[in-house]
C-alpha cells in the first residue's frame, strides 16, 4: 500500500502522470491530486484544490502522509521571468516548504522533483553530459537549480529520498500554450497533425531536446519506484524542428510539411532552438528512457491528455 | 560620495571590514552597520540593530539607499546544520529578501556576498580550480551555493552588480569560537601566540585554506570597488596545521610547538582538514590576494579585531 501525492496535478505533465499512475495503482494505494484546480477528479483520487504557497493547502496535502510525492507544481519559465515575485513564491518558497513539511515524516518519503534542462542554458555546440557546467540564463532555471541543491541536502540529511529529474521540452500540450517559450514544440505537432497551418518561431535546423508526455510520465513513475537519491538529466531525443516535421509528414501525409512557415525569433531560437547532442548514460543505466524515434515521439505526443 | 551597508557588521569578518572601511572612507561617504548587536558603533557610522529576517529591520537598512552592500550576515555552518530552520531563515530567506529589496534601486547597487568554500566539500586530492564540481556537504554550503546562483541571476537581470566571494577559513577569531567546525584554525593561532596549551582536533598534516581577517577585509573592499559581477573563490594559503605551528614557533619561540596536543576528530578532519591545493588565477587576475606566507598570515591574524 502506497500513498501518492502529485503537486501541479492539473498541469500538462501532472494530468498525464496522474492518468498513468491511476492505471497502475493497486487496491489500497491512495492518491492525492493537488493544484489550484483539479479538473474532473478521478473517483480513486482525493483532490486538494488551492495554492501550494498557502500554509493550509500544504497542510491538507501533507495530512495524507504521502510515501511518494511527485512535485510538479511550478510557475513556467517565461512567466517566472516576467513576474519574479510569483516565481520565487512558488518555485522557491513553496517548494522548500514542501520539502520541509515532508522531512518531518517517520520514514523518509520519496520526493520526485520535476527539474528542467533550463538549469543549463548558454550551451555551446559540444555534447552535454554530467560534466557540463550549469549556468541558468533565466530566473526559472536558476530556481530549479537552487531546488536541486536543496533536495540533495535533504537526501544527505536522511530526511527525504530526493530524485530530481531534469525534463526536456515535453510534448504535445493541447490547446493554447502560454508562459512557455518552448510552446512551439507542442504547437508544431498539434497544428500539423490537425492539418492546420503553423508559423514556427524557430528555423527548421533549430534543434531541441524532445520527450512525449507519456514518456515523461513513465520516467517520473520509474523515479518514484526507484527512490535512488540524486539529480539526473533525462534522456531525450535531440531533434531539429525539420526532423519533427518530417516525422509528421511521414505519419499524416507529405503535404503537412507545406503547412509550416518559418519566422525565426532570435530570442526563442537562442533559448530553445540550439541544443547540442545530449549524453545521459547514468540516467539510462538507471532505466530512464526517451521516446525511441521522432515518429514514436509524435505518435505518443498526440495521445497526451 | 558612496553609501555603504555592512550586514553582519558585528561578526568577526564584519568588524574587521568595518574598521578597514572606516579607515579609507572620504568625507561625504556614509556607512550603515547592521547586526543584532553593533558593539561600540563608530561616530561616522549609523547602526541598525535587529534581525535582518524582520521586515522592519531590512527596511531600516535599505532606507539609507546604499550603493555598495557587503552582505556578511549568516548563521555559521555547524549551527545551521543543527538548526535547519534558523539557517533557512537567515541564509536563504533574509538573503533573498535583501537582494530583492536592493533590486528596486534606480541604479543597480553593488552587492558583495560573503560566500564560502563550504560550497565545495567532498574534495579529493586533485587541485581545486574553476572546473571543480560543487557538492556541498552541509546545509550551510548548500545555501551558500543557492545564494550564489540567485545573485548571478540578479546580475543577469541587471538589478544588482553581484560579486560573490568564497571565503576560506578566516583567522584569528578572538575569544570563544562557537558554531564553527573550523574554529581550530583560529584557536591554534591565538593559544600558541598567548603561550597557552592547545588540543587540536586535526592532525599536524591536516591541510586547510587560510586567510587572515585583515586580508579578507581587503579582498571584500576590493570587490566593492571593482563591482565586476561574478562568483570567485578567493586565493588562500594552502597550509597544514603543522606549517602554521612552525610559523608560530618562528615568531614566538621554538617552545610554542610543544604546546599543541593532537587529538584528531575524524568528522572535523574530513570537513576542514583535507583541502587539496587551490588554483585561483581568475581571482588573482582581478586583484584578489592571499596573505603571502604562513608567517605573514599569523602576524596579520593576530591584529584581527
Amino acid at each position: 500500500m502506497t500513498r501518492y501525492l502529485i503537486t501541479g496535478a492539473g498541469g500538462f505533465v501532472g494530468r498525464n502522470l496522474a492518468g498513468a499512475l491511476l492505471d497502475r495503482m493497486t487496491p489500497g494505494d491512495e492518491l492525492t491530486l493537488l493544484d489550484r484546480e483539479v479538473a474532473s477528479p478521478h473517483p480513486r483520487a482525493r483532490a486538494v484544490e488551492g495554492d501550494l504557497g498557502e500554509g493550509a493547502v500544504l497542510e491538507a496535502a501533507l495530512a495524507a502522509r504521502p510515501d511518494v510525492v511527485f512535485h510538479l507544481a511550478s510557475v513556467p519559465g517565461a512567466l517566472a521571468e516576467r513576474e519574479y515575485a510569483l516565481g520565487r513564491r512558488v518555485n522557491v518558497d513553496a517548494t522548500l516548504n514542501l520539502f520541509e513539511g515532508l522531512a518531518d515524516a517517520a520514514r523518509p518519503p520519496t520526493l520526485v522533483y520535476a527539474s528542467s534542462v533550463a538549469v543549463y542554458s548558454a550551451l555551446g555546440t559540444a555534447p552535454v553530459d554530467a560534466r557540463t557546467p550549469l549556468h541558468p540564463q533565466l530566473s526559472y532555471g536558476t530556481h530549479k537549480r537552487m531546488m536541486e541543491l536543496a533536495l540533495e541536502d535533504f537526501s544527505r540529511r536522511g530526511e527525504l529520498r530526493g530524485v530530481a529529474l531534469r525534463l526536456p521540452g515535453i510534448v504535445a500540450r493541447p490547446g493554447e500554450s502560454s508562459g512557455f517559450g518552448s510552446a512551439f514544440m507542442s504547437d508544431v505537432i498539434r497544428s500539423l497533425a490537425a492539418g492546420k497551418p503553423y508559423t514556427c518561431p524557430v528555423s527548421p535546423g533549430g534543434a531541441a531536446w524532445w520527450m512525449s508526455a507519456p514518456c515523461a510520465a513513465r520516467n517520473l513513475l520509474h523515479a518514484g519506484e526507484l527512490g535512488t537519491p540524486g539529480t539526473w538529466t533525462l534522456p531525450a531525443l535531440h531533434l531539429s524542428v525539420g526532423q519533427v516535421v518530417t516525422a509528421l509528414s511521414t505519419l499524416f501525409g507529405d503535404d503537412r510539411g507545406a503547412l509550416v512557415t518559418y519566422q525565426p525569433d532570435e530570442r526563442i531560437e537562442a533559448l530553445f532552438g540550439r541544443y547540442p547532442p545530449l549524453h545521459t548514460p547514468e540516467a539510462e543505466a538507471l532505466g530512464f528512457t526517451h521516446d525511441g524515434s521522432a515518429r514514436r515521439l509524435v505518435r505518443a505526443a498526440l495521445t497526451a491528455r
